[in-house]
C-alpha cells in the first residue's frame, strides 16, 4: 500500500448526546473533524466502498478473514443507506471524510461522495478497535498509545490472509505493551468481541509472527515496552485497506483516516452480536 | 509443606459408566486406584476437611482467593453428604485414599475415614485443573506433560495469597508450555470455568512472579518449553493444601494425591456455574 494510514486515538471530546446528532453535524459540514470520542458509546466503522463487480470477492475476503475484516454491515447495490446501522444514516456523507483512490493511487480526499456516488457502489462497514479499546479502558488496562496521544504501532506480519478473488495478502496487525495480568484480562474481554477483532493473534515475541523490528512499526508510532510488559498483537483494520490497495482497482473508495462512520450500535452490546 | 503432592496426568481409562458407579466401585473397596479418566466427563474435586472452628477461617480464605480455591461445594459441620454434588455421595469414604495430618504432619494414610469420623468435620470440595484440561484437549490445545504421561509442573510464587484467620501463604501455580496461538485459546477457554482455576494468573517471564529456575518445579515433574513456546501459569489446588499445612492444625485431612472425589457435576456445565 502506498498511503500510510493513521490510527487516531481516544480522546475525550464528547461534543454530541447520540449518534444520530452526531452524523447530523457531519452531514451538514458542521463538524468536519476526527470522530474519536464523538459519541463514545457508540461503534465507530471503518469504510470500503467497492463497484459491485468487485464488492462479491471483497465480501468472501471479508468472510473468510473475520479477525482484520469484522463486518458491522454492508449495503445493498447503489444504495447510500444501511439502516441496521442507523436509520437515518447515509453512507455518502456521514463520513467527515473520504478518499478516493484509482489502481491503488489516493486521487483525491474529499469531503462527502455526492459528485461521485454510482449507482453500483457497495459499502462495507468494518468493525475498528476503537471499541475494544474502549471495553479495555473501562476494564481498567491502561493503554500506553491512548495515555500518551499516539496512533497504535501497526506491522505487517508474515502470516498470508486467506485469498478471494484478487484480494490476498499479509495479516496487518496493531500492538498494544501490557502487563502479563492485563494481557490475560484483555484477552478474555477482547475475546468476546469478535465483531472488532475479537481475541489477539499473536503475543510475546515479535519474530515468530515476521515482526524483524518492534521498535519500527510499518504505519502508526511506535511505543515503549517495558520490562515487566509483553507485545499483545491483534488483527487490524488496515488489513484490508492494504489487500485493497494492492489489488488495485480501477476504483474504491474508503473513509479518511480518523474520520470514520458513527453508528447506532452501542459499543456495550457487542460482546452480544 | 512437608509432603510432595502429587498431580497425576490424564490418562485413557474410562472404566465406569456414571459417576455414582465409580463412587460406588470406590465406597465399597473395589476399586482402591487413582481417579484420573475414571468418569471422564465429571468434574473431580480435591477434598479439605477441618473441624469446625477453623472452618469459618478456611471459607472466608477461599472466598478471598477463589483461583486457587475456587470451591465446589462445602458440607454441613458433620456430614459426610453433600447432595449437590451426588445423592448418595458420602464424603468419608468415597475418595480411594485419604491422608491425616496432626500439627501439619502427615500422620496417616487411609482408605476411609470411618474410624476417624468427627462431628465437627467440615468438608470443602475445591475445584481442579482435570477439569479445565479436559476442555483444553478438547478444543484441541496441546497439553505436553499429559502426552508424557506426567504429572504437571508446580511453583511456589512471590504472589502472596490474601489471609484468613491463621490461613495465609504463597501462590501456588501451575505451569503448561504453550505456543502463543494456544495461549491465546487457552486463556479464552479456561476464562470461562471459574469453577476450576479459571484464567490463567499469568503468561511469559517466569521471574516477573518470583520463579527463580522455570526447570526446576517445586512440586511435579519438569517439563520442556520450545523456543516458539512460552509458560502459561493457572492458580493451583496445592495452594489450599499448603497453606492449611503451613497452618498446622492440630487434625486436617485431604484427598490422597491423585485419589479425588469424583462427582456428579459435568465437566461440560462448569462454564454455566
Amino acid at each position: 500500500m502506498n498511503q500510510p494510514i493513521a490510527h487516531a486515538s481516544l480522546a475525550p471530546a464528547t461534543p454530541f448526546r447520540t449518534a444520530a446528532d452526531a452524523r447530523r453535524a457531519i452531514r451538514s459540514g458542521a463538524w468536519t473533524g476526527h470522530t474519536v470520542g464523538l459519541a463514545p458509546a457508540n461503534v465507530q466503522g471503518n469504510l470500503m466502498i467497492l463497484p459491485a463487480d468487485l464488492a462479491g470477492d471483497f465480501l468472501r475476503f471479508c468472510q473468510a478473514n473475520p479477525k482484520p475484516c469484522p463486518l458491522l454491515g454492508v449495503s445493498e447495490p447503489g444504495s447510500r443507506r444501511l439502516p441496521a446501522l442507523g436509520l437515518d444514516l447515509d453512507l455518502a456523507t456521514d463520513a467527515p471524510g473520504y478518499r478516493v483512490f484509482e489502481h491503488g493511487e489516493l486521487t483525491a480526499e474529499v469531503p462527502d461522495l455526492e459528485a461521485i456516488w454510482r449507482d453500483d457502489f457497495v459499502t462495507f462497514v468494518i468493525g475498528c478497535s476503537f471499541s475494544f479499546e474502549e471495553a479495555l479502558l473501562a476494564a481498567g488496562v491502561p493503554l500506553r498509545h491512548v495515555a500518551e496521544g499516539r496512533n497504535v504501532a501497526m506491522y505487517t506480519t508474515a502470516i498470508p490472509t486467506t485469498a478471494a478473488g484478487p484480494f490476498h495478502g499479509p495479516l496487518v496487525v496493531s500492538m498494544r505493551p501490557m502487563k502479563a495480568a492485563d494481557a490475560i484480562r484483555a484477552i478474555q474481554i477482547t475475546g468476546r468481541l469478535p465483531a472488532v477483532h475479537g481475541a489477539p493473534v499473536h503475543i510475546g515475541d515479535p519474530s515468530l509472527i515476521g515482526i524483524a523490528d518492534i521498535a519500527a512499526p510499518d504505519f502508526g508510532d511506535p511505543v515503549a515496552i517495558l520490562p515487566d510488559e509483553m507485545p499483545v498483537f491483534w488483527a487490524c483494520g488496515v488489513t484490508p485497506q492494504a489487500v485493497a490497495m494492492a489489488a488495485k482497482p480501477a476504483l474504491c473508495v474508503t473513509h479518511a483516516p480518523g474520520l470514520m462512520l458513527i453508528t447506532d450500535l452501542l459499543n456495550r452490546d457487542l460482546a452480544f452480536v
